[in-house]
């Protein structure tokens, strides 16, 4: 039986990698590498990296492919992230069908968690409901960059027995959620926070975070706002690309259990 | 200089624990082990049981405490809480002082990650405020119990571009949240899925996840949630404690990114 085992790296510095994973990498034949953009060649250098630095005594190969790149600007963000999915079902279902001889191991590298605003596991269980293709899979937990943020400014994500929320840019642009006091946004290229600079809040935000290059602000809102935004723009450009996060919380919560 | 680490050392299965963690292991000499309730003997036999896997030809001595019980059934979970994080606090200064020597590392091992529904960033952080005792202190991220259960159920926390939250039993028993389709709720000690079988919800439940005594159960709320309070409550009768986390999802919303 083929088997794929989908590891999360955990984001941004090699030591986030559990346990776990590093037994895991030691059990694969194929590694399928699959990144986009212009942060592509950091990215699967850092895996690269990974796998190099954890796996002892054992052969393995790495296949790379181009991943598709979503239609930037669509309205249908929804519908455009499925057709995305689509056309890398198909690339994984040539993988595992032409690259996994039959009982080797093939494995997905993704970066933070995946089960955090990553399509893998989607995809993977697509092809297995599918029963086009018979193979095992696992998933491997990994620390995301929600977590990885929370560590390196030192700070609770939830306030005394309050929820949190994890959402994105285009969400926070319909305005602070409801019944929560503090939120984690990813995947925001366009300085949301901006928008609910009306609110009390403090903001933790955290580029390149566990990396050499991190870089990390927290303040009063309306205090640092502009600076994050600058230092962004800055940090951006020298690096041709950015992956940051950041935690916004009530002033008026606590920061407890 | 003192130095304190808070390490997440992963939720259940020794081998959540990160690469980072197993380093700072490794510079610690005092393990400080504050447990309480049914539960402790276990969580210090694993705790005891990390230790000693990971920590090589280093001396280290562990001080155990008995941590101060939270009252139960109190109006005032927050204000029941806040005063138990000032016992806590008294507690964990009086180690600081009288059981860490100058230049040397202590650690409170927590489990799953530090950042999420647990006190000891925000008692060491309101220490180090007080400028009482000197010490630099670090913390360490690790995979909570949440990335756990998605990773065993093989499940996408988030649908496609939307949020999720995190949140607990008492705040569950208000109605399921608005504006999101995905939540994980911990700390939930009366069933309260049951409250919100009136929506149109998945559910994916796990107890002790990670360790070999792991149930999971997975399926519509209304379909699976008698089998989960059954099961639930003969696991606990069997183990003396339990210590479990469920997804709910809508059943429209999507799984991937």
């Amino acid at each position: 039986m083929k088997k794929l085992l989908i590891i999360g790296i955990g984001a941004g510095d090699p030591e986030y990698v559990t346990v776990q994973a590093v037994n895991a990498l030691n059990q694969v034949d194929v590694f399928f590498v699959m990144d986009k953009g212009p942060a592509k060649e950091k990215l699967v250098a850092l895996r690269k990296e990974i796998i190099e630095r954890y796996v002892r005594n054992r052969d393995y190969r790495i296949v790379e492919v181009s991943s598709p790149e979503r239609k930037v600007g669509e309205a249908d963000y929804v519908g455009t992230v499925e057709d995305l999915n689509r056309d890398k079902q198909q690339i994984v279902e040539r993988l595992i069908a032409q690259e996994l001889g039959d009982d080797e191991c093939g494995a997905f590298l993704v970066w933070g968690d995946p089960s955090l605003y990553d399509s893998t596991m989607r995809i993977i269980d697509a092809i297995s409901q599918s029963g086009r293709h018979a193979f095992d899979y696992r998933v491997i937990p990994g620390i995301s960059s929600v977590q990885a943020l929370a560590a390196q400014h030192r700070v609770a994500l939830n306030a005394i027995g309050r929820p949190f929320e994890v959402t994105n840019g285009r969400t926070l642009a319909e305005g602070f959620p409801h019944g929560v006091d503090s939120i984690v946004v990813m995947l925001d290229s366009k300085n949301t926070f901006r928008q609910v600079s009306n609110e009390d809040l403090d903001i933790y935000w955290g580029a390149y975070v566990g990396t050499p290059d991190e870089i990390l602000i927290a303040g009063k809102l309306r205090d640092v706002m502009d600076d994050i935004e600058r230092v962004r723009a800055q940090a951006r450009r020298r690096h041709g690309w950015i992956m940051d996060t950041y935690l916004l919380k009530r002033r008026s919560g606590g920061t407890g259990v």
